[in-house]
């Protein structure tokens, strides 16, 4: 450690991975160790309480290093590793299966951009002295009806060899993109068998990667990290904001590439294949997300009117935005929207299948940003709505993402008001996650602890509910049985952050249907789509007023449709058109100069809303 | 100098040019050096006189060095700079002045494949907030009418920030190929003016660069230097041969890179312009030269059947090859039309014009290889006659390349048989080059010091004409005349392998009016083009039989054709689209196997010919 470094950046450098949700801003708090021994220089730090800094917690983003120093990392402040689970089936809605995913992906036309065809070519004599190049193309033409037109520079170094090689038998790979056909890759003998595809879902917390046998279009095999980028700031305000510091841009390209890479030299390494048979990186992911990938600058993402850089994005080697794969392997982005509708929200819509029908539905992905599209095969229209971190357990005390140790479900007895605790990876809890948080709120409203806005009755005798050091609390774990050694509990504030995320996509919903002048009782379907919205249960949700109260048998949960998404357009150069199509109709709403937004919104900071009439269940469940 | 390190080597690592014809392979004797001090491990090398032996000299390709040295390079040894001369008016044939080239320039319609456009967007608002690559392709479909489906990814990434520096304005640079339009670089404001091409005739000896005006077509500047891959091979088949070597390729690739980014660098440095305005290099190469630069294996070029890995080539940035210019430089490589039938011949086709006319025109550039065209608008057949290096002084004593101290041109009085010669530079003779050659054996022959054979005729009284240590010789200049303090002499052997040269490309030109039933007496025009060409004397040559004796009116000397060509492709669509039109309809004839062309190749083992009445005015000049 370098002495009058900041303690954030000498731990980045090391390695060592911390909560850092504001980007080292000072203002999450999550980035706390324990200075053992030494010293630190540190600038006050209003998240941490006076007894934390009595017990030698500092905000490594706030310390600067002045002497050797002896750091510990509790365990809250560490990134959990992420835990691949599969949801039980809820109660209300229905969650898409595995199999039924690889059903979707079967039910596609099998027809991936890239093609590997096995071509023997006669040997050239004096009389038949063509150039190497123009006996493949002549062949190809001859044998394959395929007339292609270019070459890459680093297919043409490999055809003499390979051709000798393989004793004029060589596999070619095609890149089909719409009326153009090029040469990707030249291999000797027959290696058609042999040909992958990755496909990434580039979110903005997780990246997920996938092996695609490009023969079949099965899924072989799966790996999830973090993005790397997350060390940088959690959501993607704080990349953009991070971006335009000195070499941002690129320090944020190359984590993100690094982790794309990380992921795929594990899949390379785990099925036994050769990286150079991996045809195409089939990648979706934000606006930001994509900029950052690609190396555009993104602040202009942020400054009104929010205009990206592109939301088409050019046909590439992966190589040349810096994934160490091989030579002829491109990068595939889907295409986006706007600024706040990502190609993974155009992923999702194709995933999802509701571009192709005519039932009207209600596509929603909830995170930092809740987006939502609303249509069928004739219009999409779409917006975004800054849900800020709460609910992945940013802004909130204790909140934190969902991994080991996060409470994830919540049961309060409505007459002793005692919890029943759910952890991920049942380990003692050491914070709380989205859905833990969801299901406390709506467990507190049910069992009156909290009114409908949000504020504590403090008149009960349960000593979980009291009067903290952050305003009036519950009390989830006391400090005996958490793994922090301290209390866990969600007080006003945190319960006020995650209205106004839960109002804001309220009333996104709202704005939609008002707009093509449709109400709730005309969506035929709502799916709920990506990790977080995965696990939800309808009740709860329902219960705080974040999605409207319909019929159960209207949900699906689809799971990570951009992933989905990503991979079929690995398998159909159709629907790599077809994304291009949806990008391009879907119309897309602003909604942060929208002041019928605005009345929406503060209508929806209640619970579950102002107008209770529109949750006749709730209002029932109250009642009992 | 490393001990054990072969001495050719070590010059080349210290960046000391020495002459090194055969590629260090000890035969062409070029690269002696004299050791001042220590000693070398040197094999035998029979290129060298007992006398030299004894004076210190060795082959520093055939020497390893074993201790501490100091070695001279004597100036024969040298390469010698490239001295730029205007041509006086030949006696013989018309001579294409600059200001022809420049009108044949100017009469081509001005059409560059790289256009910069200026354009003005309207500002996003919230209403109009399209990304800033879709409103750029709006607006140049509105405003100029051009629809461009893709972008190259460095300007995608200059785009948001070009439009804001330049306040809504920027400079488009466009690339049109066929029926394609991308985006290649994008600069804020008005920049239309600064707009720069770069044609490069990529010689396997000397590498010309132009700088062109892309507003005008204009020529603003020339630079050449000898292409860096003389040090390991003075002719394509001595490179192609260092290319299989390890590394031999990549190493290269790497020299003409250098060379040809030197000459970009000096003309960017002379002009004072941006090598960010240059938006591609137009480059036209013999196959094995095009193979070279772009890193494809050549070496199927040299073995039967004689199979170039290709003959179109893809359109690349020329930073993908190494060429270190700005990002969105781009590099044409003209097309070929076989192994030995390059780009350079291809464009000197193009430039030529004969592809557009009626009349029978026959296209030669001499050099280590003549290749040769005939045909006009209708049909264009071509083959290539391996000459050896005799032209360009290679496999001659004393020959040497047309550098400072060459004798150029020799006169031999036809009663006293004593010469007198003019040498490049006007400088001491140190040797004697292509066009000083074939003055000599002319000469000799005229006067009758040689035969029909090319043998000599002793009996004389002049002590120039001698029996040397290599056989019979004439002495051009004495060694107190010389600037190598040696006799420069040239002597049968010298001769045999000139006549075996223009025998050859004599052959070629039988072989192809034979292929079409047609004769001398059908030529409308001879076109005479490259380096070696340009400083040909008719009369010498159809007196020693390379060119068939016709009307001297019929005689065009192009001189640097594949330059012209080169250049021309950088201002007009229409010459590429018409460079791969002529590459694909171009009949190649191959002669290595050709039995009707070693009948022609011996005939023509004779000064002038066997026959011999088809020089009548050789035979008329013998008689008096």
């Amino acid at each position: 450690m370098e002495k009058g470094e900041n303690l954030l950046r000498a731990a980045m450098a090391a390695e060592v991975r911390l909560n850092a949700s504001c980007g080292g801003d000072g203002t999450c708090g999550k980035c706390r160790v324990i200075v053992d021994k030494g010293k630190v220089e540190h600038q006050p730090a209003p998240a941490l309480t006076k007894e934390e800094i009595d017990e030698g917690y500092v905000l490594a983003c706030r310390s600067l290093i002045t002497e050797d120093l002896e750091v510990r990392v509790p365990p809250e402040s560490r990134m959990g590793r992420i835990i691949e689970k599969e949801r039980a089936a809820p109660s209300c809605g229905r969650l898409l299966s595995s199999r039924e995913w690889e059903e979707r992906l079967a039910s596609l036309k099998f027809d991936p951009p890239f093609k590997k065809v096995c071509i023997n070519l006669p040997p050239p004599t004096l009389d038949d002295n063509m150039s190497d190049l123009e006996r493949l193309r002549r062949e190809l033409n001859r044998k394959c009806d395929v007339r292609c037109a270019e070459i890459d520079l680093f297919a043409l170094k490999a055809l003499p060899g390979a051709l000798r090689m393989g004793d004029w038998e060589v596999t070619v790979t095609l890149l089909e993109t719409g009326t153009e056909c090029r040469v990707a890759n030249i291999e000797p003998s027959d290696t058609s068998k042999d040909h992958y595809a990755i496909a990434v879902d580039v979110g903005t917390t997780t990246v997920v990667a996938q092996l695609v046998d490009m023969t079949s279009g099965k899924t072989l095999g799966k790996k999830s990290d973090y993005n790397a980028q997350a060390s940088c700031g959690e959501d993607v305000i704080s990349r953009i904001i991070f971006s335009t510091k000195d070499n941002g841009l690129k320090k944020l390209q190359s984590l993100i590439v690094g982790t794309i890479t990380k992921l795929i030299q594990a899949l390379v390494e785990d099925f036994g294949i050769d990286s150079g048979s991996i045809s195409g990186v089939f990648a979706a992911g934000n606006t930001t997300m994509t900029h950052l990938l690609l190396g555009l600058d993104p602040r202009y993402i942020r400054e009104e009117p929010y205009i990206p850089g592109a939301t088409f994005f050019p046909c590439i080697k992966a190589g040349d935005v810096g994934i160490d794969v091989a030579a002829p392997t491109y990068l595939y982005c889907y295409p986006c929207v706007a600024s706040y509708i990502g190609g993974d929200i155009t992923a999702g819509v194709i995933a999802s299948g509701m571009a192709e029908k005519s039932a009207l539905t209600l596509f929603i992905d909830i995170g930092t940003n809740g987006e939502i599209v609303l249509g069928n095969k004739d219009w999409l229209i779409s917006c975004s709505c800054s849900a800020g971190p709460a609910f992945e357990g940013g802004g909130v005390k204790h909140g934190m993402q969902a991994v080991r140790g996060a409470i994830e479900q919540v049961r309060i007895d409505r007459e002793s008001t005692e919890p029943m605790i759910i952890t991920v990876g049942q380990a003692k809890p050491i914070g709380i996650c989205g859905t833990g948080i969801i299901d406390t709120i709506a467990e507190l409203f049910l069992s009156k602890v909290i009114d409908q806005r949000g504020k504590f009755n403090l008149d009960g005798e349960n000593p979980r509910i009291r009067n903290g050091e952050f305003g009036p609390e519950y009390v989830l774990a006391w400090a005996e049985d958490s793994g922090t050694k301290r209390d866990i509990t969600l007080n006003e504030a945190d319960i006020e952050n995650l209205v106004r995320a839960k109002a804001a996509v309220f009333a996104g919903i709202n704005i939609l249907l008002d707009s093509v002048s449709l109400g709730f009782s005309d969506i035929d379907e709502i799916i709920i789509a990506g990790a977080f919205g995965n696990y939800l249960e309808i009740e709860k949700v329902v219960t705080i007023g974040l999605l409207p109260e319909i019929s159960c048998d209207k949900f699906t949960f689809i799971g990570n449709s951009s992933m989905l998404g990503a991979h079929a357009s690995a398998q159909s150069k159709e629907v790599i058109e077809e994304a291009g199509l949806v990008a391009r109709k879907m119309t897309y709403l602003e909604l942060s100069t929208n002041t019928r937004f605005m009345d929406q919104y503060v209508s929806a900071l209640f619970l579950p809303h102002t107008n209770v009439e529109e949750f006749p269940g709730v209002l029932e469940q109250l009642k009992s």
